[in-house]
C-alpha cells in the first residue's frame, strides 16, 4: 500500500500515518518529495483494513493498493489453466465448447426440440432456465422444478449435460440434484450469500459477470467460490451496461482476454445477452473464439417469435447451425506475408 | 405497443404481425407510411409477452412499448404520496428525515457512541450493518446476530428506530425480529428471491437503487414488493456507476426528482456511498434536500480512521453535527426579484 | 510518480527503471516489498513523459501519478476563489447568477420576447445560440451572424450581457466582436485548437464539461485556457452520459462540489441539458444552488413547442418565473435541532 | 413519428397535436387505446423539427422517431459495400488492411525505423501523428509540419500511403498536401466545423468514433461528410468510455458489426486505443478480423519505452510481426461437426 499525503500535510500527520502502518504490522518507508510525502507500507500478513482506513486520517489524500486483492483465482498462484469437467465435457482445454438451448424451459416439446437441434449442430451442453430472474414481477418467471425434470429428460435423450440458473440459496440443493453446471446470473454476481452456498456444493459453477462489474470485482466474486471450497468455476462475459442503446449490452471481449491473463479460470462468452440482437450473434461468436474465449453460451429456441422470454436474441435451429459452421470455417483471414 | 416494420417488409410479413396481435387479444391498427409500416396494438389485458416476442418475427424492426411496465408504484394509480411509518417516524411526509450511523457495527462502544452522537445531532433513525456485502471474501463481513443485539440495545437507549441490511432470504426472519426497517442493498436490488421474501414481511423496506439500474428498473424492483403484499417501501438513491473515478459513484439527484414524479413512494439519498468522499457529503446532502428527497442516509463513525469499512466516506460526530446545522440553514440563496 | 514493478520482476529490470528515473532528472527511491518492488521518482522539473513511458518497460506493471497534472487552475496555486467579470456581472462571488435565454436565436421577435421575459424574472445574462452544433446535418444549424446582431440588439434593450457558443477557430474573431462571454460546447471541450485560440482572446470563456470527461480532464481543458493567457474561465457542468435513458444526461452535481474543491474557478450548472426534461429543471436548479454552484444556465423560449431546437427541455416564461421564485425561497428545510 | 400522449391527455390537447402534424405537412393517424392515445405522423418531406418540438406541447409524453435519421450512409440507400481507395490501397473490399506506425512522429530515425518495420511485417498504410490532441497542455503536442515532411519521406521510401490526424479547420489545406488519408480523432467526431471543411476536401477521411458516441451518432457524423460532398469515408471503432478502468477504453466490437449492418461504409478497429494495454492487442486484433472489420490501425514504435506518447499501448516491431502472423493463421478453431 502507498499512503499518499496531501500537499501541505504536517509532520505530525505524517508521523501519525507511520505509527498506524507500524501498528498494523507493516514496515513504513517514507519518501519526502518536493511537493508531497508518501509512505509505503511494506510486508504481508498485516492488518490491511487498518491501512485502507487511513484514507480517513487527517492529511491523507489517498491510499493506493499496489497488489491485486485476489489470490486463489490468480495466475500468480497457479499458472497453468484450469480445466473444468462438466459431466465429461472439459471446459478450458483444447476444445472450444458451445452451450446452447432456450432462455426458459417452456414445455416438453419446446425443450426437446431445442435439445435435439443444438445437439445435432454440435453443441456440447444444453442450457435452459427453470427459475428466471425477470425485471418485472408480471413477466414469466419460469416453470421451476417441472423445468428441472424436463431438463433431466432432455439430458437422458441427448447425452448433453445441462446448465441452469440458481437464483436463491433455498434452491441450491434442489437444483444440484438435477443440473450438471450451476449458473450464477449477472444480477447475482455479488449475491454473496448465494456465492457462499455454492462454494460448498459438489457441482461446477458458471459465474456471469455483473452488468456493471469490473474485471477485478468479477474475479473477486470467483474468489468467494474458490476460497469457500469450490475450485470448479467457469467465468462468463455477457456484456456490460454502457450508454449505447442499440445493443442490449456491450459485449466486452477485451475483458475475456484480460480475465485469462490475470486468472487461470476458463472464460466463455454469451453473445446472446451481450448484444440482444440476433443478427449480431454469429459475428460476435466468431470474435469471441478469436479473442481466446474457451466457449460460448447461445440462446436457441425452436420458434423464437413465440418465446416467452428473450425471443429477439434467440436463434432458430437453422440460424444456430449456420453459426456453428461459420465457427469451424472463418470466412476471411489475412493473407500471410511472404517476407 | 407499436410494432415498427422494417423498411421493405412484405405484405405477408405485415399480415402475420396483424394476425399475432389479434391472437394475443389486442386490436391492430395498421399505418402505412411512405417509408415503412407500423402496427399499433391497442387494448389491455392481452398477452403482452406475445407482442414483445414479435421482435423476433420476420420483417419486424422493433417493438416499442408506450406504457410504463409498473403499476402499483405508479402515480397514475395512486396520486397522493405514500408516507411510510418506521416505528413512529414518518418518512415521505412533511419532515425531512435523516438516518445515520456506522457502516458496520464493530463493537458495543463504537455503536453506542455513534448512536448517541447522531441522536444528539438530530438524526431520527440509526443505521448499522450486521451482515455486510463485501467485494472481497477477505474483508470484514460483519458481526451478524451479535450486531443485531447491539442495535436493539442502542435503540433501547436512544429511542431511535434501527435499520440494517438483509442479504439473504435465510436471514429475513431473524433480522425482522430486531430491525424496524429492512434494507435491500444496491447489489441485491434485483435479487428477486429476496424481494419476494421481503414482500411477505411485516416490516417496511428500504430499497437501494442498483449501481447500474435505470429508474424504471428500480421502480419495477419496488413493484415486486408491492405486488407481493408489502406497501411500505422507501427508495434510496446511492449513486450509479459511471466512467468518473474521482467519486466512488455518481449520485444521480435527477433520479430522485424523476422517481418522485413517476411514483408515490418516498425517496431518500445516500451521499456517503453516492460520493465516497467525506468532503463532498455536506454539499450533496443539501442538494438532496433541495431536489425534493424525503431524507438522507449518512455514515457516521466515532473514529472514521479506525473503521473496519467505509472509513473514507464516514463523517465523525463533529462533521455530522455541522452537516445537520447546514441543512437547517442554507448558506446562500438567490435574492428575491423585486418585480 | 510511483513505478510499480510486476510480481517477479528481475533485478536487471529494476536497475533499468532506476537508471531511467535518474536520467529523466528525478531521484529514485526503491522499496522492496514481500511481493513486489516499487520505485518512487521524487523531484519536479524532470522529464515527466520519460517516466510515464516506463509503463512500456519490461517488468513494469503500472506507473501511478501521485500529483495532479493541472497547475494554474488548482486551489494549491491560488486558494481564493476567482470571480469572473462578464461586462459588469461578477460570476463566482457572493451572488448566485442565472443565465437564461433560448437554445437558438430563431428570429428578432423570439429573441426579444425571451430576453424581456428572463430579464424581468431576474436573469443576469442572456444566452442564445448563433452557430449550433447539431448531431444531424439536416437539423437547423443556427442563423449565424444575423443571430449575433440580434443578440447585440437584445443586450442594448435589456442591458443583459450576452453569451453564445463558438464552434470553430474561424469564428472566434467575429463572435468576440459581439459576445460578452464565449461558450465552448460540451462536444468541443477537448477541441484543443479552439481552446488555444480562445486562450488569446480578451473575453471570458464558459467551458462546458464534455459528456464523457472526468473532472480532471475538464480542469485540464481549462488549464489550456489559463496556460495560454486567459484567466477568465467559468466551468459549466451540463450532465454526463450514462446508461440512464429517461434523462437526456446525468447531471453530476458532485462534480461541481469537487471542481470547486480542486480549483478556484467558478462553476455553474446547466440543468436544461443536464436532464432534458422540463419538469425536472426547477428541482435540479435548487439542488445546484444548494451544492454550491455559482450560477445556472437555463433554456427559456417564448413558446417551447415551436422551438427549432431543444423545445422539450425549454421552459416557457411563466415556468422560468416560478423557478426563480423557488430559488429565492426554498420550500422545505430541516427543522433546526434544539440541542 | 409517433406522438405518444400522456395518460389522461385531454381531447383539446390531442386536437392540438393533430393540427400541428397537419400543419407540418404530415398525415395524422390517431389511435385511441384503453390507457392512452397515440398520433402517428405519416409522410416524408414535411417539417420534421415541428414534429419533434411537439415533445414540448401540453399533454404529450414523448415523440418517438421510427426511421433512422441518416440517409446517405445507410444500407437502405446503397446496399453494396463502399470500397475506399487510399492511394491505390482499397479499404472495404476483399483484403483485410492493416495500418500501423507510431502514435507521434518524433524524429526522422524513429519514423523511418517504424515505417520499415511495419512495411516488412505486412502493413499497407503508415500512420503517424503530426498534430497531437493531448489532454494536458504540458504534454508533447507533435512536430507539426516537420512531421508531415517526414511522413512524406517515409512514403517515398516504403511506398506506404500515409494517414495523419487533422485537428483544426485551419490545418486542413496544409495536411491535405501531404497525407493520403485524413483522420478525424475521437474527440473531434462531433467537431462539425471540421467535418464541414473535410467534406469539401479531395481526400478520403478516417472517422473515429467518439468515446461516448452511439453508433447512430457516429453514422450521423459520417453523414455530415457525405452530405457535404465527400463519399470516401472509413469508420474506425477505437473504444468507448465505460466504468471499466483496467482497460483504457472498452473496444466495442459489436458496434463494428452493427455499423456494417446499418451502413455501406468500411469499418476498421483500433485495438491500441481500444484497450490501452499492449498485451491485449493481438487477441483483440484477431477478434476484430473475426467480427467482420475491414482492417486495423495499430500503434508500433521502434522503442515503446521511449515513446513521447502512448508507449504503454505501442507494440515494438517484433510484437507487431507476431501479431501479423497470428492474423494470418488462427491458433484455435472449432472442429467441424461431422453431421
Amino acid at each position: 500500500m502507498i499512503i499518499n499525503m496531501m500537499y501541505g500535510a504536517s509532520d505530525e500527520q505524517i508521523a501519525h500515518v507511520i505509527a498506524v502502518v507500524e501498528h498494523a504490522g507493516y514496515q513504513p518507508h517514507t519518501i519526502r518529495g518536493t511537493e508531497r510525502t508518501i509512505v509505503a507500507a511494506v510486508g504481508s500478513g498485516g492488518n490491511r483494513i487498518a491501512l485502507e482506513a487511513l484514507q480517513a486520517a487527517p492529511g491523507v489524500e489517498e491510499v493506493v493498493a499496489i497488489t491485486h486483492p485476489f489470490k486463489l483465482v490468480s495466475r500468480q498462484v497457479k499458472s497453468e489453466p484450469t480445466v473444468v469437467n462438466v459431466r465429461g465435457v472439459p471446459i478450458g482445454g483444447e476444445e472450444f465448447v458451445v452451450i446452447a438451448g432456450p432462455c426458459s424451459v417452456e414445455s416438453r416439446e419446446q425443450l426437446l426440440a431445442a435439445a435435439r437441434a443444438v445437439k445435432s449442430a454440435g453443441a456440447r451442453l444444453l442450457r435452459g432456465g427453470a427459475y428466471k430472474p425477470r425485471t418485472s414481477p408480471y413477466d414469466f418467471q419460469g416453470l421451476g422444478e417441472e423445468a428441472l425434470r424436463l431438463l433431466a429428460e432432455a439430458r437422458d435423450e441427448t447425452g448433453l449435460p445441462i446448465v441452469t440458473e440458481v437464483m436463491s440459496t433455498e434452491d441450491v440443493a434442489r437444483i444440484s440434484e438435477y443440473a450438471d453446471l450451476l449458473q450464477v446470473g449477472a444480477r447475482n454476481m455479488q449475491n454473496f450469500a448465494l456465492l457462499r452456498a455454492l462454494a460448498r456444493v459438489d457441482r461446477p459453477i458458471l459465474l456471469k459477470r455483473g452488468p456493471s462489474a469490473t474485471v477485478k470485482e468479477w474475479l473477486l466474486a470467483a474468489e468467494y467460490l474458490l476460497a469457500g471450497g469450490n475450485p470448479n468455476v467457469i467465468l462468463c462475459e455477457r456484456g456490460i451496461r454502457t450508454f449505447e442503446t442499440d445493443t442490449r449490452n456491450t459485449l466486452d471481449l477485451a475483458a475475456i482476454a484480460l480475465a485469462k491473463e490475470l486468472s487461470h479460470l476458463p472464460v466463455i462468452a454469451d453473445p446472446s445477452h451481450g448484444t440482444g440482437r440476433r443478427s449480431l450473434i454469429p459475428a460476435l461468436s466468431s470474435a469471441a473464439l478469436a479473442v481466446g474465449a474457451d466457449g460460448l453460451m447461445i440462446e436457441v429456441h425452436p420458434c423464437p417469435e413465440r418465446a416467452l422470454s428473450d425471443g429477439p436474441q434467440s436463434l432458430d435451429p437453422e440460424g444456430f447451425r449456420k453459426l456453428m459452421r461459420n465457427l469451424a470455417m472463418p470466412s476471411r483471414t489475412m493473407k500471410p506475408v511472404s517476407a
